[in-house]
């Protein structure tokens, strides 16, 4: 294995300590149990808090900060967090405006923010991100919350920022998830530092269509082809199911799963950039970079929200946290 | 070749598209000759200018921006730009307060930069960067610049923008190389596009040590060690080089080199962190992230910057570019 690592029992927690060493001007880590949280919260606010299994870094805890989450629930590798975790990360950032999960579909995730929410003694909600198309809507466990993600927080942590009560700001979370869609591909497997090897193999000359981000297989092993082409296939997923008319304004969004370079991911950008323009669509806001990501694995995925007046200026309006930040 | 490519020729020209796209609220591209240029630039103040083959990303390009570059001029893949790149950047982002550029010790580099600096009709000065302490200072051509660049870079443009004249922002970028060292390991690496193959090979159980940003074998190859190991060797070599005071300010980057995932970079930051305690330095800033890429290589390097009062008040300078924002 192929790791800065000492041991897999301890790269997580000491990489947290780091992670908030580094950026202790905007959080600070509260372990057992365990969340990165807030430094700075206004009283009255809704509380956004997302988590999930780590692995996915900056997702979800470079996300902490103004103007996007209150804290961030880090679970192992892969591998969901504790209801323990959500709520006691809940009782120290609610601030009497209720609390609102934001919770990726997987199976162990949902379960575990359900937990939560029931033991919370403060009004709370849930939005659940599922904008994935690489599985048909009928799956039986719904579809992945994937890139789409960072959408969804930045988008809702904006508006819980300015004052959106925790009913408006569950309908605003839900109608983003409703105009996100996300498909990604992978160059390479990642290699869970637990497991030690590649979850799984691809020849020098295959791709991987429709993966997610836990390393897991994805829709369909084929031939590796030129960028054009992946684009291509990717968006065409993209547009089949969000429909947009012509002229609607985008946000585009390619997310890097960790192995691969910011060059590349230009490069996808901008073939992205021209299909838009090709199929009617005015890309309105971009967002390039290793967000979303599934350990070392080589691949990306790409992402369009369909946007308006009131997600336009939610996007743009300020954030500070470790991953993003503008306008602060 | 496992890359998001469609053909050598076009990836960089494509990728740069994108780039300047993704960010056009910050940075335009200049075609034939090509540069990156800031949208905004304040008269008089110096122009801060570098670049260099491309690779590296978000190096160069991704600090053009307030507070930082005024241009950069990417070569291709690992290859310096040519000096009419750099001359008619220098033409256009010049404004009365003469021109410096900032320059890694490459051969090539070294040699077009001087012969740009020749042909520019306006004052102009250039600050050599060689932080890479893993040669010794005895090498032949001297050694290389690495990613204590983006610490030379951020410094000086804070200072051209908060008004040094030419010859004190060379002085500053002077005293801030002298200031700085660099040292590198590789777990793989880099595959240059042209070439389609890894440009050298380790097995699972090695690693590079003392390696620069081109792919080029480094020093050393050696067992793989656990990552508190390989943080020892790294700052060993720093320190050692650095020679600091007890209780010395220092900033801390740990950068990756774009195929380690953040997750590993944020342990390797909390062991250098550590590190830096147990021997009396006192971290009073960090830098944690993929700034000063080679491609799609696994690895990464630890560099120490000694800051004092006035180097410390202009790295927390607002910035605003593509890769490093804050303040603004």
């Amino acid at each position: 294995m192929k790791k800065f690592i000492d041991s897999p029992s301890t790269l997580l927690a000491t990489s947290l300590q780091g992670f908030a060493r580094a950026h202790a001007d905007i959080v600070h880590l509260h372990t057992q149990p365990c969340f990165i949280c807030r430094n700075e919260r206004k009283q009255g606010k809704v509380a956004v808090i997302s988590g999930g299994g780590s692995g996915h870094e900056p997702l979800h805890a470079g996300f902490v900060g103004y103007g996007m989450l209150d804290a961030a629930c880090p679970g192992q590798i892969f591998t969901s967090p504790t209801p323990d975790q959500m709520l006691a990360a809940a009782e120290a950032v609610e601030g009497s405006g209720g609390v609102l999960f934001i919770v990726k579909n997987y199976a162990g995730d949902v379960m575990n923010f359900e937990m939560a929410a029931e033991m919370l003694d403060k009004p709370n909600a849930s939005v659940l991100v599922d904008d994935d198309v690489s599985l048909p809507k009928t799956h039986d466990i719904g579809r992945r919350g994937v890139a789409g993600t960072t959408i969804v927080e930045k988008i809702v942590g904006a508006a819980a920022e300015a004052g959106y009560d925790l009913a408006a700001c569950k309908a605003l979370g839900e109608r983003v998830v409703a105009a996100t869609a996300s498909m990604g591909v992978a160059l390479t497997s990642c290699t869970v530092p637990a497991l030690g090897k590649p979850t799984f193999t691809l020849a020098d000359d295959e791709m991987e269509m429709g993966v997610g981000i836990h390393g897991e297989r994805g829709r369909q092993t084929s031939r590796l082809l030129g960028a054009t082409a992946i684009v291509e296939q990717l968006a065409d997923q993209v547009l089949d199911e969000l429909k947009p008319a012509s002229g609607q304004a985008v946000l585009l969004h390619i997310n890097g799963f960790g192995g691969t370079p910011l060059v590349e991911l230009h490069l996808m950008y901008e073939l992205a950039w021209q299909y838009c323009q090709q199929h009617g669509l005015e890309v309105r806001r971009s967002l390039v970079g290793s967000f979303t990501t599934s350990l070392d694995m080589a691949g990306c995925s790409l992402t369009l929200t369909l946007l308006d007046d009131e997600l336009l200026s939610l996007w743009d309006a300020p954030v500070n946290t470790a991953a993003l930040r503008w306008g602060c």
